[in-house]
């Protein structure tokens, strides 16, 4: 008869202990497969409890299914095969890097001069207008508030007439850029920027798609470059290259466009970044664009925080319709809180105000920056590239030592940076020595430190 | 000359006027390509303007390419060919079904018993404590303070012993699919359940995956099935498979893990809705998995909200080494803000005492569900399928109306309904008249009307 010490139980349930114990003496083998356990009768006499909790034990066991039921004949225990122990390993991790002290060219924002109090508010106001419904599933393309706030925004800021329902809202560009792929296609050959940001390559490969690197010259993608690949997508950044931040012209645009109407392409108007370019004249190529080539991406992880992870993309009329036809299966991927709190800040102007704030502050910051660098030791081995668009600035550095050797002395002394050849597909032609500056999280405090033993280093 | 009526500037600037008026020009072809502009100096006189503005109209238009300027020679037009109009249609979208006023099969929870005033408080508590951090980018794999709370809450209701650097947070199941799939690999055959979400298959498919239906037997995925199957990674819900509501016992977990083992093979356990199951003492695959077989998916949709798109997946170490060396440049896609207050409901209680108290919710709804059913006056011609887990129920209707005919006539009376048909793979296995009650998001004063209108229709 099986015997276990009652008394030994602590605060489980007597129906739980009896349980754990039956369970633990069937998966070590105490108790053989197909064997009858006791009556639950007898079971209760023997240890002194109640039939009604040997009962509550056994029912579990049986709809866990170490225990069957034979009809008249009582309690059996299930043979069952455990899995034998054949592999096991440690998790090993990369120690993770230490996140450098200072940082040449890391990727944050300013935070103080974000409009917590603002923000705070309307996150207060949006609990309590919406409460119920911010529990209930949100439609496949965004809260409908929110593509209505981004439409208004894009035609008072940029001159775009697009339709709230163009709008898709989706948790980052990378997944944005996936999203794409399933639209466009994944047979195409995608055309991407050289030098460029090695993440969107490293996307495409990841959705199983084949990308050509196009280079770039004094005036964006260079459309000899594309006409000679096998590309019918291009993925670009006309508004602000990352990292030359060269504007593309208008004649280039027109080219591109006019290499997509002829070779029914597509292009991947990729512009993260444009409402702190310096020209706001400027017309998106998805506004100028008069023959449906060109799909649009945007994102508020720049404009407003790396953390905010929403972003947008808009699609003209008949890729729309393809993609409700083939992707509105898939949940939106914002919460609807941040969506809703997004709208209002959007809708009651502060982000307008909030742009204005930052493109004046990061202006006096690149000029308090760069007059840092001016003043610096280092002044006569530097000159600095000024460039028309973007949060960043090139430092051409002079001396004899590789970027790459550069990089890492000064890793060693705790200071982060990258330099322009990183972004070259390969290292043969990429222009050496230039590195680059992003100065929008920059605590300048610590620049004049860190100049130091970058003068000390090259 | 050029000759702009200055007049009609309204309240544009001089220089934006003048530049915009160029730009149509060069735009409509009035100005030819190659066309020598005036001089500053004499359109200037000619307008009665200064000369600072033309100078500033000029290189805006020459930033933004509609203008070159050759040295000592002055401005010219940029031949531009611009894009051609040949393709345009107008947005078509389904004009969008109406929402049933009720809806046997919805999927919506309960939102009347969520603390919104302890989650608003949190929030609040956020914004303060963290401020400036919530702008900071978010590691790739999540917010630690998450990825610790939800190891500690599983360590204490699931008994799962996981690192937190085991975890990786992302925005929706869905997205986490694609995410495994980078791992596991895209050449491999994934067993999904038939009958079973046919979302699943569909997401495997748009990443380029091939599927197998296997088909779920009394105690859930047939072994049999599987084995007779090219898979080598199985998809499946053990603690709760919809729409059967089946829990796979004990005797049949193990047999997969053993496939698993000796097929070198790997399991997808989406433990999406397990929180709510009747059965608390199984423990989960990956918990019972020796030998780095399993990965583990679980989501706070249903738990919180299915506007809060928060999930995670638990990675065996080898994976997860895996996953630091090829997917770790991908960024975290749920805010951050929506990860510390989650944090912080999961840590300081909330979460359980929520999830407690939803079950009492759920079990107590449940019941006045299937009374009002069993009192109905279509009590004759239908049956309740108990089943032991998960937030819906199976009624039997006994009709000669097809499926498809009962949906199709109540979808005219406003209400929506789905049946247990719809999720196998063929019509032809698929058991007739089961129709799905999710009665998780029920508002019951509606239930009694919408019964009624069944009855007319069966």
């Amino acid at each position: 008869m099986l015997t276990y010490d009652m008394e030994k139980r602590g605060n489980t349930p007597a129906y739980r202990y009896i349980y754990s114990r039956i369970k633990n003496d069937i998966l070590s083998g105490e108790l053989s497969p197909k064997e009858k356990l006791p009556s639950k009768r007898s079971l209760a006499n023997h240890l002194g409890i109640s039939v009604v909790t040997v009962m509550s034990a056994y029912e579990l066991l049986v709809s866990e299914g170490y225990v069957y039921t034979k009809p008249k004949s009582g309690y059996f225990v299930v043979p069952i095969k455990t899995q034998k122990q054949s592999f096991h390993s440690e998790i090993t991790l990369p120690t993770g890097e230490k996140a450098p002290d200072f940082d040449f060219s890391g990727n944050s924002v300013s935070s103080n001069a974000f409009p917590f109090s603002v923000w705070s508010r309307l996150m207060r106001k949006v609990l309590l207008d919406y409460e119920g419904e911010l529990l209930a599933p949100i439609p496949y393309n965004g809260a409908e508030v929110l593509r209505e706030a981004v439409s208004k925004y894009l035609y008072h800021h940029s001159g775009m007439s697009v339709d709230p329902r163009q709008i898709i809202i989706g948790a980052g560009t990378e997944y944005l850029y996936s999203l794409i792929i399933q639209l466009v296609g994944k047979n195409k050959v995608y055309a991407v920027e050289n030098p460029g940001y090695n993440k969107i390559s490293k996307i495409y490969d990841m959705n199983g798609v084949k990308t050509e690197y196009v280079d770039v010259d004094g005036k964006g993608l260079s459309i000899e470059g594309l006409l000679n690949s096998n590309a019918s997508v291009v993925h670009i950044s006309p508004s602000h290259h990352y990292p030359t931040g060269i504007v593309m012209p208008v004649d280039r645009r027109n080219e591109i466009l006019n290499w997509a109407d002829e070779n029914d392409g597509y292009i991947i108007e990729d512009d993260y970044d444009s409402e702190f370019g310096s020209i706001k004249a400027m017309n998106t190529l998805f506004g100028t664009d008069k023959n449906e080539r060109v799909l649009y991406l945007n994102t508020f992880s720049k404009t407003i925080a790396p953390s905010m992870r929403i972003s947008y993309l808009i699609l003209p009329p008949h890729l729309l319709e393809k993609y409700q036809k083939k992707l509105n299966f898939l949940s939106c991927t914002v919460p609807s809180f941040e969506q809703y709190t997004l709208a209002s800040f959007i809708s009651e102007g502060y982000f307008e105000r909030h742009i204005t704030r930052m493109k004046k502050h990061y202006s006096l910051l690149k000029k308090e920056v760069m007059e840092i660098f001016e003043q610096s030791k280092i002044r006569d081995k530097i000159s600095l590239v000024e460039n028309t668009s973007g949060l960043h600035f090139l430092v051409k550095i002079n001396t004899n030592k590789t970027d790459g050797k550069i990089i890492q002395e000064l890793r060693k002394r705790g200071i982060g940076a990258r330099f322009l050849s990183r972004y070259y597909r390969s290292n043969d032609d990429a222009p050496q020595h230039y590195m680059i500056v992003n100065y929008s999280g920059f605590d300048k405090t610590n620049l004049p430190k860190a100049l130091e033993i970058l003068g000390e280093i090259i």
